[in-house]
């Protein structure tokens, strides 16, 4: 990162609105911000070659997904997102159109989830290092302690989508990785749609610019939450250990999306692992004894039990003990 | 980094104290913290080989500092430090103990400051990646602007100790540097003292393990404030831009640290070049219209006028334009 760039990160910088009733934005040793509720707080790291890789990642999907990423774990204890921060470190190399998108995308994410960009540091780095902070605030926060035997274990959609899209996207050749990562608005980018005869853009965008999903209209309802981020399953074992439960997942439940089967099929890998496994969905896991919650959209896919651990429940095979494997960032 | 360091890791976290009645500590997918006051907000990101050099700085010191890096930021708005949540990069072949040294820091810095660890995220990373986000509270921020002619520029301490630090660590030979490593406390570490006869030791704390200045006594009389992190002249010369106002520095008045003195002779380094454009002091530029601030052990080296610059005030050489020049990060 050069000089220049630096002056260029600043002014961008500096550029993001803020709205005087809520407090002091960027531009001070800190920023001030008014809330009404206590605060909800959450930090997520991302780092090249760790986390993403810039052959099909831009700048612009990284800034998206950094935020989405802090957004998601704001949403899971049931808050409303207000701030965020946002600590870079940056390659002597980078170009001033790069540095550009990576604001944008932050811009375009924090317009999307209605929050405020309150500081941040730059460095230069050998390696893109993306670290965010996120700030919410809740007086009725949804904890992922609260589930109790026979309540209900729902999700908010699909699984499995970003890991299928990361997987196609590892398999692509250089120019179509090239291709992928010019893509700002995947639901406009058909081509893979018309090979495959499904959504595989829903799949891109899931995994390169994942949006978080907002509780809002259903966390009265919920009695415990966590997002899934690591996987479907890890992230059911932890909530159930939290609870000492377990819980039972009906296998014919689990709405399974086509292009997800389509991609498994087409990778030689079990779609299942995908959808249990596969980690970066940023869907909730809402555990609840409301049937009415289902009215809102959110799918039941079992129940938990006495005892401990996670069984899938398969119409044919009977009862099997689940190993919960998931993305582990290591 | 891992598995079994990772484990290490959140097992450590887990067991950093949270006060139930401030609210949720780590464990959930985010923190929930209770304040009082408006959100005080900032982050501060430290990187191997841009920030910190490893033959010389354990992971010791550098928890410590990473923290009151960030704490620093929170007093120069007027803030109290509350909590803190830290993402970090760390290489595959870390320690155990480098990693309990870590957070052994980061415990020793919260305590002295009194606050609470929140939350955070691990990953594998080539270099070491150290990312602070810091959460105070206030309803009295102190900010950059409010300096007007005639009020009085203070410092809170000598400044060039960590610089001058940085500078004789740098020239110290490998077995030299690793001895410093292994220092915890250096107010007990004596040999360069005995050597060079002044504190060198203070010039040490300064740079691996330097303490944010704490400005509840006197913030109530400051009228403008911000950390001297990047260097004396650069950051007034920021408040001044920020006010639209100039400075005069008088050079007889400004403190200067015999061993800040001493080692600038050793090196050959002009000490001024220390005192006024060495970064990293996180000491407090306090701008008051309050003589009795004096009282308080402020330190009164200039004054605010008007128009624009920063003049250094020689009692030889007369008025010298000062070039506001600082560590850039770059």
């Amino acid at each position: 990162m050069k000089q220049s760039e630096l002056e260029i990160a600043r002014e961008i910088m500096s550029r993001f609105p803020f709205p005087e009733n809520l407090g002091i934005g960027i531009g001070d040793d800190a920023a001030l911000l008014r809330l009404k509720k206590p605060a909800v707080l959450t930090a997520d790291l991302m780092i090249e070659e760790v986390h993403f890789d810039l052959k099909y990642s831009s700048f612009y999907h990284l800034g998206f997904k950094i935020v989405s990423v802090n957004v998601s774990d704001i949403y899971a204890m049931g808050g409303d997102f207000r701030g965020f921060l946002f600590s870079v470190g940056l390659p002597q190399n980078i170009s001033d159109e790069e540095l550009r998108e990576l604001f944008d995308g932050i811009n375009e994410a924090l317009n999307y989830y209605e929050g405020y960009l309150l500081g941040g540091d730059l460095s230069k780095s050998e390696k893109v290092v993306l670290s965010g902070f996120a700030i919410g605030e809740t007086d009725k926060p949804v904890l992922r302690k609260g589930a109790e035997p026979d309540d209900i274990v729902f999700i908010t959609s699909y699984t499995g989508l970003s890991s299928a899209g990361f997987n196609f996207l590892k398999n692509l050749s250089q120019d179509e990785k090239k291709l992928v990562k010019t893509v700002k608005y995947f639901r406009d980018f058909k081509l893979y749609n018309d090979i495959f005869g499904v959504n595989i853009n829903e799949l891109l965008e899931s995994h390169l610019m994942p949006k978080a999903r907002k509780p809002d209209k259903f966390r009265h309802l919920a009695k415990a939450m966590i997002d899934i981020s690591d996987g479907l399953l890890i992230d059911l074992h932890r909530l159930c250990e939290e609870n000492e439960v377990g819980a039972e997942i009906y296998l014919q439940k689990i709405p399974i999306h086509p292009a997800v089967l389509k991609i498994a099929e087409y990778l030689n890998i079990e779609p299942m692992k995908l959808i249990l496994s596969g980690g970066e969905d940023y869907e909730l896991l809402v555990i609840s004894n409301q049937d009415d919650i289902t009215a809102l959209g959110l799918i039941p896919i079992g129940k938990i039990v006495k005892g401990r651990g996670i069984y899938l429940i398969d119409p044919l095979k009977g009862k099997i003990p689940a190993k919960p494997e998931g993305w582990q960032h290591f």
